[in-house]
């Protein structure tokens, strides 16, 4: 299989949605070749899960790949046309009952699980306009038995920063932290959180925060572990875990939980060099980790058909990252950086600011919701090009 | 349960060998303290295989706790008096079928974890004066396991550096690696693997080689991925990992292994800083992933007794290490060091240099073993102050 050979058999107009993710999906076209070798037959899911791409141009990239014959598709999964079966498939030796999650959220999770799992039916759409990327039930619960696993969560004081995951609501069905507080901008999952709260009866401390703007004195310095999942490049990753420093006690051994290396983009050295300048200590990198949710409002009608061709029409998520934990040292410090506004935004948020069309909140949510994110992507608009230092 | 009172409770001078571990053994009693609230009822092995310390020390810690009143230890298993049943058990929550491994090494994997276990009752005793130390059978098939899942083998050029673990064996024994090339410095393992290479018809290369002399010209920069396995100290770190960066291939996604952060070590931030200085990607970080095994040499009569006390006479592993999986970036290079020869010895080594009854090869194995490995101690001992540059 001469990859290069392939790379120039396909368009990649087809396929990308901006010249600069060119060379990613170059990489991506490689890597499936490779997993295809590496395992036979595979499903769009599994590629997703453990291959590379964001879902709707890996899914055009599959069918540029079958469109130009390099790849077969037969009864639900790809493979490549005359490839010899491999003799130990790499999907084989991953752990059967984990898939190579390290932990499990059924046996002494299961109720958590169901209860999370009706939750996230309930919830608001997410809106990319407040930077939202909400990862799947099974993550939000796998990350909190991450913590129970790593003693993270016992007994300890946790800040949430940013949860259209509602970590909050997983960790506080536990009954083991001793104190939870969530800090979100959106309203609406405020008032959803503390909703459920009640509901339940959890133990949890809700509040509006804008992280761009200081941190009320009363929380500096006094939790055990901070939880957050910006968008992993250098400025949303640099102001949100500088929030999370300060928030954390001082001395070692304070946590911090985020993620990183998002399938969707090229992974580069700028994240560890921030990191390795803040001097927080990476303890745990796990691959594949975290699994955002399928946001059907982003696909198009013509993605739809592609999607309903090769997986069923529903993707059970959009892209991975992997999980990272890190643990302050007498050298941790906040990384201050000036930047503006604009550069916070992700991708998808930028897109959504000058087309609301491709935001999931904006086309389905109430008129009442939809004025509320309408006036808040508005307001970002305008102080677009103001000057922060987080 | 107030720690600093229980601290203050033991007499360290039964458990450390020295003063310097002071510091690592009273977090290791913090840590088997809220281990032991969050798991209720917990074996030897658990503690070593999950919380910390080295195995010899921390027998002799838990021995303190008992006899000081702080635990229990009843029907082979530790518990704090009186302390409620906690709702869920850290240790419930990974997964019961891999250990929290990720991956598998039954299965497709069976008949290599099967010859592996064979092949490691007849393998030379580990000698500390090679500063060996090697890792659990079921460690090195699971390395390779995990090199299959990550597909850093398949068609693959594999360079092993330093193989008391016979890694390589494991990796000949896929039939997936393109080329595989050990070096070691211990000509009793040059044999053993090359006697077993011959055998078992595998594709190996196999050759003699000291860390601290230039590795031969033709095997730089020819390499997809390295493994090695230094005393994560700064100064061995560094060298051996300076070796694995000159044979990778250069430019971006060369793959390195390596194993950090001991459980009989306090853990900083140096290695990190290296690594980062480097301009080496960390990948994959996962805790508790490798496992030492139990050396009975290293055991006082005493020891024994406490052993066989509490553990039925047999440890399972004696401490552990975190996977660390590195990838090359453009930005990769050697971070050269000056430093002395004995900057690269480890603990162990020190240790029987002066004093060879501590040294299982040196104690157990036959006389021409023996006198091998003494000449090679007394040079060692000569050449200890020279000044490397590595």
């Amino acid at each position: 299989m001469i990859v290069k050979q392939m790379i120039e058999a396909i368009d990649f107009n087809e396929v990308i949605e901006h010249e600069r993710e060119l060379p990613l999906y170059h990489e991506v076209t490689r890597d499936i070749l490779q997993y295809l070798e590496s395992n036979h037959t595979v499903t769009f899911n599994e590629i997703i899960m453990n291959v590379g791409g964001s879902d709707r141009r890996t899914l055009r990239l599959l069918d540029q790949l079958v469109q130009s014959k390099v790849l077969r598709f037969e009864g639900g999964s790809f493979s490549i046309a005359d490839q010899p079966i491999c003799p130990i498939k790499s999907q084989d030796v991953v752990c059967p009952y984990c898939d190579g999650k390290i932990v499990t959220i059924d046996r002494n999770l299961q109720h958590i699980s169901e209860k999370m799992q009706t939750i996230y039916a309930e919830k608001p759409k997410p809106t990319f306009v407040f930077d939202q990327r909400p990862v799947n039930w099974e993550t939000t619960v796998r990350r909190v038995s991450y913590l129970i696993w790593r003693r993270d969560i016992q007994n300890k004081t946790i800040a949430i920063l940013g949860d259209d995951d509602l970590t909050s609501i997983a960790v506080a069905l536990t009954g083991l932290a001793k104190r939870t507080v969530v800090f979100d901008i959106d309203e609406r999952l405020i008032s959803f959180i503390k909703k459920k709260s009640r509901q339940l009866h959890l133990n949890l401390e809700i509040f509006s925060q804008d992280f761009t703007k200081p941190m009320p004195k009363e929380f500096l310095h006094c939790f055990d572990v901070f939880m957050t999942d910006p968008t992993p490049t250098e400025v949303p990753f640099t102001v949100f875990t500088n929030v999370g420093i300060r928030l954390l006690k001082k001395g070692e051994s304070s946590v911090g939980y985020l993620s990183i290396y998002p399938s969707c983009m090229r992974r580069n050295l700028k994240i560890q060099k921030t990191i390795n300048a803040m001097g927080l200590m990476i303890t745990d990198l796990i691959p594949f980790f975290t699994q955002y949710d399928f946001v059907g409002e982003t696909y198009s009608e013509r993605d739809l058909r592609l999607l309903d061709k090769y997986s069923d029409g529903i993707s059970k998520m959009s892209f991975y990252e992997y999980l990272l934990r890190v643990q302050t040292t007498y050298e941790s410090k906040e990384a201050k950086i000036k930047y503006k506004l604009s550069e916070l935004l992700g991708g998808a948020t930028k897109r959504v600011l000058s087309d609301p069309r491709m935001d999931p909140a904006l086309t389905s949510a109430n008129d009442g919701e939809k004025s509320y994110i309408s006036d808040a992507a508005g307001n970002i608009v305008k102080s677009q090009d103001r000057e922060m230092i987080g």
